[in-house]
């Protein structure tokens, strides 16, 4: 392309500071060095980690940064050594990375490669400043610089304004039911706390797994008509109950369930979801994300519960990610129930006070720059 | 038998209070009721959860009661609609009934029988009262009645005074490393916290799953020559190192263990245990007893560990337990090397003192009625 090897002069919302609003401003993208990859972002969705981050609670993002990592694109331009895409391809770009040759990215169930700590260098910058690019993506901009090891192609047929959600939050619901809890039992009975677009996600993954009761528990009664079409068969809202949740559960299963899915980030909910499964075989996955400690007791694990969690569903990216892509395309997996707003990247603030407010699923941030 | 259906009167240890040295005394065994059968009992061992009664931290426990659940024995006589043994059987007690009906009993991974919920009606008296039967149990008497789903008959060729170590300790080791960590990756390493009885039979189930390097680790030093029996390939003294444990283990093995089991039941070490395990894909089993709380950040979860526990080393233990005494007979399984002492019933104070003060593995009580 005529922009290969130049600095690319772009819109992109950065964020100067926490909880400050976004400002779209002109930036400069670098041309990718050895290993790199830029990537012109055609769409991104909004994610809650966005706003962690703007809030100031992940501590190790420093501003000022771009944020946004859900996304998809087109190539502009790679750099030496690039050999797993090309210019012109359609690519969603990975915040997990997958070296392919780590303890990690060799292990079968893992998805957590020793490269995701490595600090990437930027290379946007903006009035003479380096922005952070965080977790290596930053994606509120038109375009961005990702390590080749953190981007995927996928079908040439998939539209980017959709897609671009398998970038981080359904992958992440739809995944911690089919890999992290392997709700593979028939007729297994799932419980889903939270019902944001990761816990949406989660209730389709636990249909997609063959589970026959899924309940669905939120404090917000708008969600169960919107829950019912990823496959809930059960609504439970707390405020509706005086005892405890994981009690009125246990009670609505005989024992408990079998599979439990937080996709909040409180820790009371995450020992909630952990007491609701049953206490034998009883499996309860952590989704959401918190830095705040909790209180258990062990003695509740003796009669053989099992906790874990997950990063991004515990898909490895490189493999997982265009697969997911031909199911949505042959109609097995659902995004476009998951979009509810679409707006231009300039009306980003607003995507993050509807997401705030719980008035969205997933807004999609649009990019204005021709194709 | 002569004494069918009749009292029989025999010596226990009785006892009688929290924090009291057990007293020998006459008892009254009575009859077995409908599926009920009383054992003779040949052989017990001291387990620590004994302990945990005796100083009063299992508040489902009330006194007077008799103690005693890792035995072996003989049928005498059984209650009416008994089929699964009878008299002269050789047998294991189990603490963990299996109805073979329950949602528990039915599902593959599950060993926690409801019925384990049910009370025992005492067949125990003395001096005019009820004794508590322990889990059902109350081995540390000549005779005992249990639940006929709480019993089953092993190989004729069993030495009661070994295989009786198989009704709780070294099952629950051996089993938390094969069934509940379910250590089968060829090469994998694990680290053992904690090396009594529970926790030498953690190395020797690791060793049989096929870990390469077993990491043993005890502040007892002198516990290093006899773990090296049972397959550990690395011992590490948290004493010889001012680091927490976890940060020695996360070094030695470049970023955590495959697996890992805590058989000490104390908070800390529980913790220390999971932080140990490597951040993707390890796994932690929970095997010590501790009625105590513990803080943990949910977040070292989410990148894929999972946390687990299991009683009684997830054995269904009627199809289990006669498949172990066979596989000591073979010699695939080692006893012999965890009986430390050998006592009469007269004798079980010093038993207790042995234990309480790490002296003893296992230290096998001997009947003295003749058989």
């Amino acid at each position: 392309m005529a922009t290969s090897g130049k600095v690319i002069r772009c819109r992109a919302a950065v964020a100067w500071g926490p909880n400050q609003p976004l400002v779209v401003e002109e930036i400069e993208v670098a041309p990718p060095m050895a290993h790199e990859v830029r990537i012109k972002i055609v769409a991104t969705a909004l994610c809650h980690s966005d706003l962690h981050v703007l809030k100031g609670e992940m501590l190790t993002v420093t501003f000022p940064t771009v944020l946004g990592h859900e996304a998809a694109g087109i190539v502009e331009s790679v750099g030496s050594g690039v050999t797993n895409v090309k210019p012109g391809d359609k690519v969603i770009p990975l915040f997990m990375r997958q070296c392919g040759e780590c303890r990690f990215c060799l292990h079968p169930e893992s998805n957590f490669c020793v490269k995701n700590r490595h600090e990437v260098l930027p290379r946007l910058t903006c009035k003479g400043q380096n922005l952070m690019q965080f977790i290596g993506m930053s994606t509120f901009s038109e375009y961005t610089v990702v390590d080749d090891i953190s981007v995927v192609k996928i079908s040439d047929a998939a539209p980017l304004n959709r897609v671009c959600l398998l970038g981080c939050g359904i992958s992440t619901g739809y995944g911690a039911a089919i890999n992290t809890a392997k709700v593979v039992r028939p007729g297994s009975t799932c419980a889903v706390f939270g019902l944001g677009a990761v816990g949406l996600a989660a209730v389709m993954g636990c249909k997609a797994a063959g589970a026959t009761r899924i309940i669905a528990v939120d404090i917000n009664k708008d969600k169960f008509e919107k829950v019912k079409v990823f496959g809930a068969t059960d609504f439970v809202n707390p405020k509706d109950h005086s005892k405890p949740i994981h009690e009125v559960l246990v009670e609505m299963t005989e024992g408990g369930v079998d599979f439990s899915l937080e996709c909040v980030g409180n820790p009371e909910l995450i020992k909630s979801a952990f007491e609701s499964c049953v206490r034998s075989f009883g499996v309860s996955v952590v989704v959401g994300y918190t830095q705040e400690d909790m209180s258990i007791k062990p003695v509740t694990f003796l009669t053989g519960r099992t906790w874990k969690g997950s990063v991004f569903g515990g898909y490895k990216g490189m493999e997982s990610i265009p697969k997911l892509v031909d199911e949505y395309l042959s109609k097995k997996l659902k995004l476009d129930e998951f979009v509810s707003h679409t707006l231009p990247l300039d009306r980003v603030n607003e995507a993050i006070d509807l997401l705030t407010q719980g008035k969205s699923i997933r807004t999609v941030l649009e990019m204005s720059t021709p194709q």
